[in-house]
């Protein structure tokens, strides 16, 4: 099996001024392709740490990504480690790079200075990666056997997130021509509803029956579920895709609508696409989740096709005012009921001439429960074009996770409800 | 300087699952505390890699942290290795942790079952440090001269992250209790709307005039802007606290209405302070922002106090149906106008009856510019009770920062606008 090592490298990830994201989605990408990851690793801008920690990895992995370091004013200390460590005896400048580095400046306004050329200046030693979206390339470097035991390949990426997440694809690509990963055969399937152990109990027969090339891993993730990934390492041929299709299919008679989607990764890009594809609009009315759906909605590309918008209704008045929620029902059974759930959903989707609506009324927390409803409880409400449901949940975390809990257990009820309803069609 | 090591200990991150938010927030809070991070390192639920690496760590910082790994059914692996790792040479129960499981548990109508009792055991050559939100205690190992060159202190967290950071003050306390860490004296000031490399050309002067034994340090974020943090090592006197607070008010001289806080680190709640203090309410109009600055406003426990809502008018038809917005300003000017933005507050504060509000019009891609404006192009407006300010923002970043970046802008408009009302009300 391929193995890898992640290196930051930066004081700002040591002094926690930002989370390391990158190294999630590289190793994410990583174990798709079957390689394992080792250890991530986060060093400060230090020349010695950073040669040190580069031999080290090298020595136990077969791939070494860096993230960071590039920047305009730091390039000379990571840049000048990694010439020192395969041995340059000088640089060379690379002339695409340098026509992206004019492209991004002109385009913002600014002058291309010295600095900033430097930065699609390269150890000789090294290959590069376009970096399409910013000005640092990915740099390659091949080490042959002789240094670390075995052959080695070192990546030298951006440290800015969507530059490294854009260039992560690349990488993979020279990964797998260079270095002659196994081909794999996957499939992932978006199971939400369960935790973990509930959910390998629910599966356990049919976990025990899988042939023993069949690899399952779970994957589980408060946001959007747990994701069950079946892999055939070696394995690409018809024969192997149609075996996967069929443990799938024999796990869909278990797991049901609990399964939402084998494309995509999260609810709401399952969500724009169910929406998309059948030509239906999409509205929200939210309280204690206070934006956090809308939002959700809205950071998919293209959402504007489907989404018509939402209300936050955070005070009474505004669920009364703008959604129309009749103030009775309001005083009869309380905010935090079936029956406000209901009337924010039908008020929104009225409002906005949606064909569905989703609505939350709960209570995020702190500060406890209202008399009836413990903190961490969220009733969900769907208007559709022909009816309303509501479901309770209920959450133990605090306020900013329950909060997302909320967010993500409405958006699978809506899911649910509108594939229902497109089932009945048929 | 006191040093130290953060270890996470679990596959999940290995594996991309999920992104080491831990390690940040400990960061962070050591940080300031002058406790200096040498390195961060991720690693598996592996015996022998668990002993090195902390061996490793232990050897190099006075304190090294481990997160992670102490789950029901993961507890035996690493705390094991603790135990291997100190000498132990048996296990007790903490009796104030146990009766923490049973009312967690309890409180969720579980039973407890002999695999959540073992996570209140604890090696006999460690105490603990307990954790009231959740079942697995801090466990902390003092460990003398003789093992590593100097005394070191090992302190095992749980991986959850609001457990982690609920625990993290006490964690602290006990670092300072035992620890002997220097006294230190701090300002911090948020500083919204430069970049780190404009703001220190903007306050050079006053930087390079700082005494030898005042640090500053740059804490950049594209959500909250830049801290500047103010330390004097060694300092907390009454005379070191007043000398702090001399340079910043030459600071303010200079920066005048960007440093927006002294108290808080983020936009959302110097926000939430302001319009409490002063019985405000506060409602908001999106449209590409989506959901995000509702989203923030409420992550603010307490906000229902004085936020009331949001329309998010994704599709023009909910701008003019729910807000009111003039068919016409729109075909005039185009969506993405001061106009626009100016009639989008307007009509939220009308149809909410707040005292304030914000509005968003943009482009937060991808897909480009709409002809007029180039994608990352916000309009922000903000309606009081007397008058409506609009301004522009452009950014170039991803969909998913830009949307970031036009609400923290138009957070910092809003404040910066709310802030003039009232010291001319003085």
């Amino acid at each position: 099996m391929t193995t890898a090592s992640i290196c930051t490298i930066g004081d700002e990830i040591l002094i926690g001024q930002i989370v390391d994201t990158n190294s999630a989605a590289i190793a994410s990408a990583f174990g798709a392709e079957g390689i394992r990851i080792n250890r991530i690793v986060s060093i400060g801008d230090d020349r010695d740490e950073i040669l040190s920690t580069l031999r080290r990895e090298l020595e136990r992995s077969d791939i070494v990504v860096t993230t960071g370091g590039l920047g305009p004013t730091k390039d000379d200390i990571t840049k000048g480690a990694l010439a020192e460590l395969t041995g340059a005896k000088g640089y060379y400048s690379d002339s695409r790079q340098l026509d992206i580095i004019y492209r991004i400046l002109h385009s913002r306004g600014l002058d291309v200075m010295d600095i900033n050329k430097a930065q699609a200046s390269i150890p000789d030693t090294g290959e590069t990666i376009l970096n399409k979206l910013g000005t640092a390339p990915i740099m390659v470097f091949r080490i042959k056997d002789g240094t670390y035991g075995h052959p080695a390949t070192l990546y030298a990426m951006p440290g800015v997130p969507f530059e490294t997440l854009a260039a992560i694809p690349d990488v993979v690509a020279d990964i797998r021509e260079h270095t002659g990963l196994e081909a794999i055969c996957h499939r992932n399937i978006m199971v939400y509803g369960y935790a973990e152990s509930a959910l390998s109990e629910k599966i356990s027969s049919w976990e025990d029956a899988l042939p023993e090339d069949v690899h399952l891993a779970y994957l589980p993730n408060p946001l959007t579920g747990v994701k069950l990934r079946l892999s055939i390492y070696g394995g690409n041929s018809e024969d192997d895709s149609k075996r996967l299709d069929g443990h799938v299919a024999e796990l869909r008679k278990i797991l049901g609508d609990a399964i939402y989607s084998e494309e995509e990764d999260t609810l709401e890009h399952a969500l724009g696409t169910i929406l998309r594809e059948n030509s239906l609009t999409l509205s929200a009315a939210e309280s204690c989740t206070g934006g956090e759906i809308s939002h959700l909605i809205t950071t998919v590309p293209g959402s504007s096709a489907y989404y018509l918008g939402s209300v936050t209704s955070y005070a009474v008045s505004v669920k009364e005012a703008v959604l129309g929620v009749d103030p009775d029902v309001i005083d009869r059974y309380g905010v935090v009921s079936s029956q406000v759930a209901a009337a924010m959903a039908q008020g929104a989707r009225k409002v906005t001439g949606s064909d569905y609506s989703v609505s939350t009324t709960g209570l995020a927390g702190p500060g406890g429960g209202d008399g009836v409803n413990p903190e961490g409880t969220v009733w969900v409400g769907v208007a559709t074009p022909t009816a309303t449901y509501t479901k309770k949940y209920e959450y133990h975390s605090d306020r900013k996770r329950n909060i997302q809990r909320f967010a993500s257990s409405a958006l699978f009820f809506l899911l649910s409800r509108i594939r229902e309803d497109l089932s009945q069609k048929k």
